[in-house]
């Protein structure tokens, strides 16, 4: 018996266990070949990787210390008395052997690996086993199954509507916030769209960042749900809201190894989808040199692969391929592009026009599903009621709702990026561009960010500004015009100052 | 700037750094996405993940907590001042996500990925990458460049002689010391056979356990180095001696992920003997039903790998296939084998005679590499040794030169295992076998184990004992003998009293 003690250390969603090497009542040693132990207490039962401690000031002879996240998950108190045992890997982990083989795993199979894999009974390896052996083949029907387990562990949302509508963009376009435009939009139509959003986890900003410029996103479930059902819609962060969390466990490795295959980027988002109560769901596919998607063969791979799934699991699910040899607006980085939301939903005569564009057409789209509207208005319905005015008191009703925050200032350590010769702006590279906000902090500095001036087609004449970096940081401020320096990321099209082709 | 403190926790191999979530220089949440930070002091520089600390009194807001084992790595004292920054993967991810896509790597690439491992600079998650991808395929030509380029990091013996055999048997037999007979035999004989060996990992015991039952076995080099000099022999744990760590990297995390390719094996055991200045080499491949390897066409396969890799790197390879359907000797458990060893040493009249028959046939034929020697002797001339007692006095004086120990006392708890019908004996499962012995205790309890009263052949009447359980602890014995009453691992053939065929 060992006596639990919580430990002041952050280890995320890893269990993290400590034990004295002078441990009186069980050996150390014993437990280290396979490094996870089972902790278990009153018919409760929780695996953790063991650290054993040199220090008595961290854990005494006769305790369990628990890092932080892990001991709040077993949820007994400090003091309490528990037994530990070497833990073997999780069953299931034969299912992901077999797979390393080159076997197709079954649904059941799928199944108890995500449930394990949720419970947290998996190592960081274990998962990163997983994916390894699913990246090198995914079958559909794999891939269908990982999208029904992953959805049923955690929330599941219920609407009680018919049409729940949802947009999701596969990203990797800087300044691409039409979900803030769309979803007001089509609140004030009345169709329900309870949106969740990611945090930027390597761009300079996630819908999540920005809306968080002008409101509170971190809501409860409870809060979420209230929000939705007087506004009909919301833009709030997924990540309080636990659906699919076994997604999220699994993005948390695949992202340090740069795991990216199409199956199990459909999972992630379908998963969540489906976890959210979503009938109705528009994927935007942006395709670019320099974006995730590259080219038309490769749209239509993965709009099949949703397809295939979004067709299984009930969700009426279309498609659109957009035009991604850009940013979206002016904007890069949470305040720039809270501003160019905004500048569209007043209807301000220099708000960005291909912001406004796209999202009405894929504002559009979704209106489109309702079966009270006529074929083929939702796209003049989108408008009407983005001029009209009605979009933009949805999302200040939306605001209010989830807890209005006065936007952070701008960076105030600025620089223009200047054109090296005259021409016509003929390509933006999407990738630089984001990475070199978020040298500039963002989105961490919601202030921070890059200001295009011009974009493809301009003219602009040497030594004319391209665009303006902000940061709010000195060391960020001089990392990020370092990298713009280098290469700013503009291609100019200098031949006699004809248009690009 | 950071203040370097030294945190008592034992991370192994894993360079674990503690932030405080309210540092000041640096905002914790930047190295959040990548987990990895990189630590600069003084033109030098270290990879560690990271962890943030709640805990005021395990890292303040000025300081940069290492682990133990980072600490020591890092090699600056208490206070040193340290920069830090966020670590982007290794270069060398990009050949491991190439291997994960089905690419053949070249030498160059693998000499880059092993340099990176054994610097510490993949996390588990990244060396669980390679060794996955790996496992789905390895061409002759990878696990050739695996080998030569672990053989180059670490230490490197050589020993200024022609000569220099050694002999490693890849395992899962219980009871199989010879290397305890084959060394002495073999070094009285006057070859040098610098042998190192490992401690058990997942069975009841290594050479290197049992040895430590008569003698200390965690030389440093310059200490195996003087009884090799002075005795042509030693039998010594590989642990302290530092060659092919980039090996023991991989082990640890293909161990708990239960990885065990051929390709792996050949590599790990090739590179170990190559640092260790072996010239001659003899392989043992035991098949059985219950050994690692089940069948003769197996043991070719995995005979041609080795053969591939030996030829490339200058080693003269041997490999002898033993029949591995029982134990090999009487005790299971450190000290009940080292009995075993020295009653075939000292000639005993019930010294196990497959045991002593299998160490001189092994012996036999690594005598058979000594130039001096007439072709087809080596068998007598190692009977000859053992039978005069001039093996038994070479290992007197080995274990002299490593440290004499008294050994500990065999396990007090004892229980024999009892027929439960007559018959003959007809299969022995030495993996069930080998399970029961480390429930038992062993090798963390020397004296714990099995002592096998009955082998295949033997006539038995119900009732009589099979094997006598030993173990000093009674939680161990219980859950032992637990096992051994649920099924105790032999076969009886009770057709008639009919000898097995």
């Amino acid at each position: 018996m060992l006596k639990l003690k919580r430990i002041g250390l952050d280890t995320h969603r890893q269990n993290v266990a400590f034990i004295a090497r002078t441990c009186r009542p069980y050996r150390p040693e014993d437990f280290q070949a396979l490094k996870k132990i089972e902790i278990h207490h009153t018919g409760d039962s929780m695996l953790a990787t063991l650290i054993i401690s040199d220090d008595g000031s961290i854990v005494a002879d006769d305790e369990l210390g628990l890092s932080g996240p892990a001991f709040d998950r077993l949820g007994a108190g400090e003091g309490t008395s528990v037994t530990i045992a070497p833990a073997a890997p999780p069953k299931s982990m034969e299912a992901v052997r077999a797979k390393m083989r080159g076997h197709t795993l079954s649904d059941g199979e799928i199944d108890v690996v995500i449930r394990d894999i949720s419970g947290l009974r998996y190592s960081e390896m274990e998962i990163a086993a997983f994916l390894i052996a699913s990246a090198s083949y995914t079958t559909s029907r794999e891939m269908l199954a990982l999208t029904q387990s992953m959805a049923r562990v955690g929330n599941r949302l219920d609407w009680s509507s018919d049409v729940i509508v949802d947009k999701h963009c596969i990203g990797g376009i800087p300044g691409n916030r039409t979900s803030m435009v769309v979803v007001p939009i089509v609140a004030a139509h009345g169709l329900m769209i309870p949106k969740t959003s990611s945090r930027a986890i390597t761009s300079p900003a996630g819908t999540a960042d920005t809306m968080e410029v002008l409101a509170r996103v971190d809501l409860s479930i409870a809060e979420m749900t209230e929000v939705v059902r007087t506004h009909k819609g919301c833009l709030v962060w997924g990540g309080h809201v636990n659906l699919s969390p076994a997604d999220d466990i699994l993005i948390s490795v695949e992202r340090p190894l740069r795991i990216d295959t199409r199956e199990q980027m459909v999972a992630s988002i379908l998963s969540k989808k489906l976890a959210a109560g979503s009938t109705h769901l528009l994927i935007d596919i942006p395709v670019g040199p320099t974006a995730k998607v590259r080219d038309a063969g490769e749209a239509m791979r993965v709009r099949k692969l949703f397809e295939y799934v979004g067709d299984r699991i009930g969700i009426d699910l279309r498609i659109v391929v957009t035009d991604a040899r850009e940013p979206v607006g002016r904007g890069i980085g949470p305040v720039l592009e809270a501003r160019d939301v905004m500048a569209v939903l007043n209807g301000h005569e220099d708000a960005p026009t291909d912001l406004r564009e796209k999202s009405l057409q894929l504002a559009g789209r979704l209106l489109d599903f309702d079966p009270a509207l006529r074929g083929g208005t939702g796209y003049d319905r989108a408008r009407d009621l983005l001029d009209s005015g009605r979009a933009l008191a949805t999302m200040e009703a939306i605001i209010d709702a989830q807890g209005r925050r006065t936007p952070p200032p701008l960076g105030t350590l600025t620089r223009d990026i200047l054109a090296p010769v005259s021409g016509t702006i003929s390509g933006i590279d999407c990738y630089r561009l984001g990475r070199i906000a978020r040298l500039a902090g963002a989105p961490m500095d919601k202030g921070a960010g890059i200001d295009l001036l011009r974009k493809n087609g301009d003219r602009v004449e040497k030594g004319e500004p391209l665009y303006r970096i902000h940061a709010c940081v000195k060391s960020d401020f001089s990392f990020a015009h370092g990298l713009a320096d280098e290469d700013n990321g503009y291609r100019l099209d200098v031949g006699a100052g004809a248009p690009p082709c």
